[in-house]
């Protein structure tokens, strides 16, 4: 997978799972459903973690842009 | 349900039920009523959490886009 | 009552009791009488609170719209 | 004293005392004798205080309009 | 090595080790893949550290650029 | 002396002796060499100083402006 | 040596060493090979100080110019 541009990652992972780390120790993990330039994320199936420990199923989550520290497309 | 754009999931929850984290770990819950560009939203019936834990009725309150971390529409 | 845009809160709020909190635990209470686009608002009678405490009386005060976390209109 | 813009704030008190609080626990009394767009500020006479208590006399002092959480005209 | 302008120092480490320090003692280091006008940087076989110690493998990971300190290419 | 405009404080201020705090506890004092719409600032025999306390010398520096709280020139 | 801006101070810096303070009480010291007008910076066998006191070599490392202080050029 050769990716040109930062945004192709996004691309890629549409309908794939993702960890979203955002800014202040809270992660999302779910599946990619959208995404705009802002960085705005739709994550379907969302469950936030704090600190690595599961805290509650979210279902549909809009994340906003400018609180995302990285995205990360599950490896397996 | 299909989102092409994050805001998508803010049209979709007009009169519905929302669960939104702010920066600094408090949450309002409430009926979301309107929102623009910049993720600047109306909460009808609104309520403020800190930490999970009700803190006070506030009804109808305008919460600013750039403290948004993020909005989950409610699952039921 | 219907709003279209987040803004008309601060329309139909104006003359009346509002709660503003801002970022970093302190509130202000009073009265709405004037905003702009940024957000900036001045309170006429207003009290500022701290942890949910009386700290003092402020009279007129001009918030900058930056530290604004959200706007309340008291419901009675 | 009818304010249209919350800026008229700001020319309402200018050659007046005003009380600046700024973001981490910061306040300034003075003299407002300048301002601008961005809400820069220049105080005349001005003292900085911590946690409501008196730390030094400034003199002249320009704030950056960023730094601002609100500014309050001297009610007396 | 004579970089004219800093985003040089991206071009020269494409496909090469670095190490990316974040805002809030958060540490990546992997092979950069990519990156845009915004310093948002794809790191390929990504390793997320804290405080200096190893926390997971990432694989792929989108950072957003401004929660970039700094780059740095391994210089081995 | 009238200020019209903020800026007029860091024109009046140049080769003077001014106090600069700066977001963060620290405070840099010498004196003002120049400066730029953004309120970037040099400084010459600069002298860093955190909690009030002296803490070393710099001799020039160039602080990044939307670093800076206050300038105040030296009353003196 | 007289600066007519603040970045002639960053001119007048290339090819020496400097001191590179950051937010949140890392510095960088060694010899600035590049900037640009965001203030991104980069340094050439650079080592990071954490405290004042000696953490790492880094080499080469490109500063993202927001989480720049300020920038003293060493007075030897």
């Amino acid at each position: 997978m050769v990716e040109r541009r930062p945004f192709d990652v996004l691309n890629n992972a549409l309908n794939q799972n993702v960890l979203v780390k955002l800014k202040g120790d809270t992660e999302i993990r779910g599946t990619l459903a959208s995404f705009d330039v802002h960085m705005n994320l739709v994550i379907e199936n969302g469950e936030e973690l704090h600190g690595g420990e599961f805290k509650r199923k979210l279902g549909t989550v809009l994340l906003r842009g400018d609180t995302v520290v990285y995205l990360s497309p599950s490896s397996v």
